[in-house]
């Protein structure tokens, strides 16, 4: 999942956590585990603040978990009841350290702490109207945008939940925050849900927030419940409370968490990660009939819908890659010369599955197209007599502007080519893609509805006509 | 496949790799992609030799290949037209970058260089015979005394190749040596063929020695044969030579290297790992049949024969865990309160998969017992009705004494409880291991013998009363 | 001149670079060597930026100017026109990375950056407003507080030139500034000229602004002159402006800086550093007139003092001590049983030179009192007859709140005791302080004022009656 | 002192340290303290060996004491009652690891660690002896030549000490060791003393040994005597015991030891390093008279020698340098453009000491010539009138083959040209040279001859015809 290897083309942008306990304790080591189990969200940087009776210590840098989080960081961070962190994917850089959250905030009102996953669609709205007002900004993310909004209606309302209330008026687009003050843990989902946002319990009472299930796995914690879309959680020293003031807009949580980003043994709105992908596989077979001799996935996340294919159709499942799970980011690659074998150093066909059968190999998604004629390549070569390609989403059309990278039009496939052409490109016998209405009934047991607005083109907020991909970083006019 | 995680018990000591180019060019960065393949082989430490025109450059250090092998690295070592590499598993600690591999040897008839997988069971007679002649050794490993035991034929034979066909009669027990000179690329596999050698070549001639086929086709190389047994094979400017004073032995290939060991994707002795994986897998159930509604493994080992239990069953293959892939030697362990979740963190069980089924969970091995217990106890809590827990292969009841690390008989379960005990030890309803005919017959189309000492304590060839597991550290005397 | 080791007491908290090429050129190096020669003002972080037409390539981190600035680093800034770099001193601990400067901030009028050498006396009350009116603050320094100020004037003027210049309004204390945006590089002093800052330029015509003259030297370049306190000098394309609105008040410059805190080869406002210390050794003598047979100073800023006592009382100049140069950061502290050996690793005495002599030390300031009752000791240990301690300036009575961290009075020991119970309490047979006068005059080329608050306690300009050491960090109020 | 700096041309190849306790202590901490006194004598590699009871523990590698030794490593060496250590200076490189010091040996008859200083001048001839009779080399330096020695006599004799004594025949040249066994520590020096060795005591009654004193302080140790040349001391439970069978051939202790590689608070043979620099300026002041206003000494060894040649002329001493303290290893050179710069960044005249002046310029060698050019360039520019250059040792006209570096004939100026050729090639007014005779008289207290074979090419013992520099690296034969 070290996803620089195969899916370099699609990244959610981060995963957040937090945890309120009742008593001054070990709260970062929970935090740390947390992490490690959403490390699958972001692999870029990561943070964590501990808060030791309103006093916050905290440490971010670039790295995973474990590189970041020594024993004498761990150590300097010490012991308190409430802790926040996050994990972040971002393109790579020397600068973008600082982009790393959470986000402290050091205020006349008190400490302030926000760990963000999503995306606003008005942040460089907002941030140009407070830059006018005096605001600075240090980087290029959301997460102080939010800060100053959340500053701005702290100063008029008497406490920070019902500045988050009232920032949830300004802010547009995809947030699930984690936000600590000197007493208080808040989780905020956005009113649309478009990121997932759970909360668990520990067997003493403490409070847990996290993007998936699997962390709350991670620490031992029971799981409560999904937030609402548009939910305030508010922890504090009396007690737990909710404000749903605003609920109830229409949900649109992401169906790409399902297809790909949340970890298979998460359950997401009710609905299981994995059991949503092998559905995704059996509709597949309904869709895209095929006459073959063995299924195959493209190691991680197209094992579970391949599962589901070979048990809808019958045909049996082969395991047909080996993934080379000790790719990180100092790995160097291959010279000019030795660059065609470069897929090999990193998924090796097993011979023996696929050596003279015909093949249903089934990926995730088609972004670029290039991975894709890579892998097809690599097992034709290893003797497959026919390939047929299965992707368990829809094309992708458009672009996301709710907290991954998909790209531009300009570099998915899909919008430069027909389907015929795209499996004549990537050398595929056939190639089939769930259609739109099976993708939104992979996880029929979720109790949400769902964006789909990188296939169809219609987002469930209004989008800008441009928004640039760095949002923030290129102004040139002179200060 | 970082084995520090789930499978702390069993080590296989290394992977070797050479490569024999007819001109100078950056074989230093085909070594590296061979290493990168077998890094399964061993994570503790690595090193590379390149040899350019009689002159060796090498670097070797405790780390894996991607974090010792920088960019500055590589470039220091240049360029070349012969080198070797090694991946080495050992215990932690700050000495034991001495023990790195391969070893460089200085010598007045020229340089030497040597990579070795396997363990001598002789070597602490050899060490005391030359140290009574005026060795001196600075590491505890094998390689040491091989290298004596080179030298000490080298200046009575003509030649190194002559020198390795007499010291072949000195060595005892499992190695499989990649050895290079000033001009020469030697490769020889012990006569029993304990482990696992290959010959491949490149598309422009050059020669490439490994331990498995994987590394083959990392560097795009076509897989040439194994070596017999007891051959030696030189590569020099003029061609290629194969020596067979020392073949004929009865072949006894180490048989865990198809159950666990090798990579899936490798081929060795004419069988592919992958479908003796699945063959054990058939095997069990045809000893072991049960009613059940779900068959998983444990990752990774665990999967292929769990695909084949299914096969041979009809019962449906489920993926019961996600293993967190980012798990790294730097990985802070919880915090004693939380020591019994310790396991989630690497391993978490999809519910969905498992609840309220009856289960039949596959393992490669049980060592101590410990772990095997504990992923019981997350796939009970998870909801399984019944767990039937299988293992690949048969009871470990004796010590390896060719190059792996299983445990001397008071860590062996094995050797302590009844097959009935070790159920209940584990919390499993029931509990089937392979039968010794079953694992000799995994790997039909192999074209060699087996050991299964491990299971038997019938060993190939006689080993020591007494052999302590660190041969040569601990002297006391007085020098 | 690692001050971690002797003079643990007394630290300056900056050192600024900038310069202004009118090509694209590398300015980052430029910088780098400015830094170089520039840090024993500050050993504890530093950073560059680096202007290509209006991008801001950045980086800053914890560490000596060479740790943190590797050639990857470097390469990474690139090239550009315009570049500003800070070395800065804090306490130790992990959060601080947060405090390194140069801040960068991201702003819709463009980008700016800013390098700070002093400490504003109304930096709390500054703070607390902006935050009222919605501003955010992540660090606890000045630059923060500064960058708002100048955001605030510019919103309202239209040049940033402007905007400083107005913002010298708000800002109270000691200000030595470099700041950079699209197109301009702009230097500032604060009205009482506190922290020296010099101009000079290269062959090339490039300008160049550095806290010291060292730091022109180092890069080659020649000084033009210093900066008249309350000066603005705005570089940009078109040419240098001087902006003189602020000028004309007292010019106070911290005496200590030619006491300790500037190189000796550095010339500040027309007096050389090394000849204001040789003439505070001569007015020693002249205050303290003694009966010696050699005098040694205290490497090594007691050094010159002690030339100076030399020359002018004819008692021979000798070497005392022999400093131990490789102590750096991560030097491990002696244990318990050889904590009294401490000060030998890092300082041992010339027994030649003082055995059986009556001996005139000379230290450049006397601050807790426990460092000099060490080497007193030592000296004593090696022989000395009679040890006669004179110190470069007069005593510390009162805490400095313009930019050193001059501890507070509980910890000077001349706020504890008078005279002659300090020279017991050092181990000396007498002690002699340079007079308030007296160190008033060490500089007499100099062009300007001094500041000798922490002498007499009479500061240049109103300071707070109460100012917490960390003025912003513990906020515990509730957000 | 860290002379990548401005002395690049002559090296000390070696420091050495041991300590014997009666009980189990923190003998690491000793040695690091030790080593770290002596750290001057090597920058480039490190290491320690602790000895528990026999069993031996250690650490070495690349960096300084304080890079290398950090606190975890210095946890894993753990306590024990014998400990040694080792500073070495070599060319830098990836594969230099493996010449780091002290040399484990792990051999039947028991562990043995060596450290040694010095060089051999049969190393060759030993080695290829030994390399014939079936010993391997995996390091190019001395140490492993001398473990060999130690071995073959120790299997012949019944102790260590009468091996050293027997090995002490064969070997040849220049070596000060200190050698640690399972219970004894054993310091012995070569018979003609060519590098110092010194031995003292703690109050406990520990036994130290140390290149020089100046380590004896670090620890807190008293000093209790030279070893004599040709002396082996032995120390073990039961006391101290002296072997002179070596002792009494013409002693011939390297005068570059006061000159230069020694720190001047050492006494090295009952005379003060400190001093015979003094001496040696007076000595320069007697044969080269001049007339002139100020005396300055390139720092650091140069000052001492500035100081004896102005109280000897009564000329006024003047500090001329600043040297900026915080240059390492990783300090990036400045670009092409700036190279003409490059001694400011190490190196910085202070105007004020040389402007308008008649200056007596001292240092304490030429090698090559260049840095001295650059040097005087510096003064020159300064603004100094005239510069009168004057070297505290005499011409290098030979090579030194005793364990320095001083470079073969074509790079030494002094083999090239005559004395005013080269006081016009560095661009001095007039340039002076010690002679051969001052500079045998500069340390006359001491109780020892000297070696001056660099000097006159008359040396202490024969030397070979031709000695490589690297005198085992390349070996280009077949093995």
């Amino acid at each position: 999942m070290h996803r620089t290897g195969i899916h370099a083309g699609i990244h959610e942008e981060c995963g957040v956590f937090g945890v309120f306990s009742k008593h001054t304790t070990q709260v970062a080591n929970l935090t740390y585990a947390g992490l490690f189990a959403l490390q699958h969200r972001g692999q870029e940087s990561c943070g964590i603040v501990v808060n030791d009776k309103g006093v916050f210590a905290h440490h971010k840098d670039i790295g995973l978990v474990q590189e970041v989080f020594t024993q004498p960081v761990m150590d300097s961070l010490g012991e308190g009841n409430i802790s926040i962190g996050h994990v972040r994917y971002s393109t790579t850089g020397g600068n973008n350290r600082v982009n790393a959250q959470p986000l402290v905030v050091r205020h006349v009102k008190g400490p302030l702490a926000i760990a963000h996953n999503g995306n606003l669609v008005n942040a460089h709205m907002l941030r140009e109207r407070y830059e006018l007002k005096g605001a600075i900004f240090q980087s290029t993310n959301d997460t102080e945008v939010i800060s100053y909004c959340l500053t701005e209606h702290r100063l008029k309302k008497d406490s920070i939940e019902r500045a988050v209330e009232h920032a949830m008026y300004d802010l547009q687009g995809a947030y699930s925050l984690v936000i600590m003050s000197a007493q208080k843990l808040i989780a905020a989902r956005d009113p649309n849900g478009f990121r997932p946002l759970v909360m668990g319990s520990l067997p003493d009472g403490s409070i847990i927030f996290a993007s998936e299930t699997c962390a709350l796995d991670a620490v031992g914690a029971e799981f409560e419940r999904d937030l609402l879309p548009g939910e305030i959680i508010v922890v504090e020293p009396d007690g737990i409370r909710s404000i749903r003031t605003h609920c109830g807009r229409k949900s649109a949580m992401c169906v790409f968490e399902y297809v790909y980003f949340a970890r298979p043994d998460s359950v997401l709105e009710g609905c299981s990660v994995h059991k949503a992908r092998r559905r995704a596989g059996e509709l597949l077979w309904q869709q895209h009939p095929v006459n073959a001799d063995v299924v195959i996935g493209v190691p991680d996340s197209g094992l579970d819908a391949a599962l589901g294919f070979s048990h809808a159709s019958g045909i049996p499942y082969g395991v047909g890659f080996v993934k080379n799970r000790y790719i990180g980011r100092t790995f160097i690659q291959p010279s000019q010369q030795q660059r065609t074998n470069s897929v090999n150093l990193k998924l090796n066909v097993i011979r023996e599955t696929v050596a003279g059968k015909r093949v249903v190999l089934i990926d995730d998604s088609i972004v670029r197209g290039t991975t894709s004629a890579r892998i097809v390549k690599l097992v034709r070569n290893a003797g497959a007599k026919e390939i047929h390609f299965m992707v368990s989403c829809p094309p992708f059309k458009n672009p996301c502007y709710f907290g991954t990278d998909i790209d531009s039009r300009e570099h998915l496939i899909a919008c430069q080519m027909e389907i015929p052409e795209i499996c004549r490109t990537i050398g595929a016998d056939t190639l089939g893609y769930l259609s739109i209405d099976g993708v939104k009934s992979i996880a029929k047991e979720a109790k949400c509805g769902f964006c789909v607005g990188c296939f169809t083109g219609d987002y469930p907020v209004s989008v800008p006509k441009e928004m640039p991909k760095d949002k923030f970083e290129s102004k040139l006019g002179e200060f």
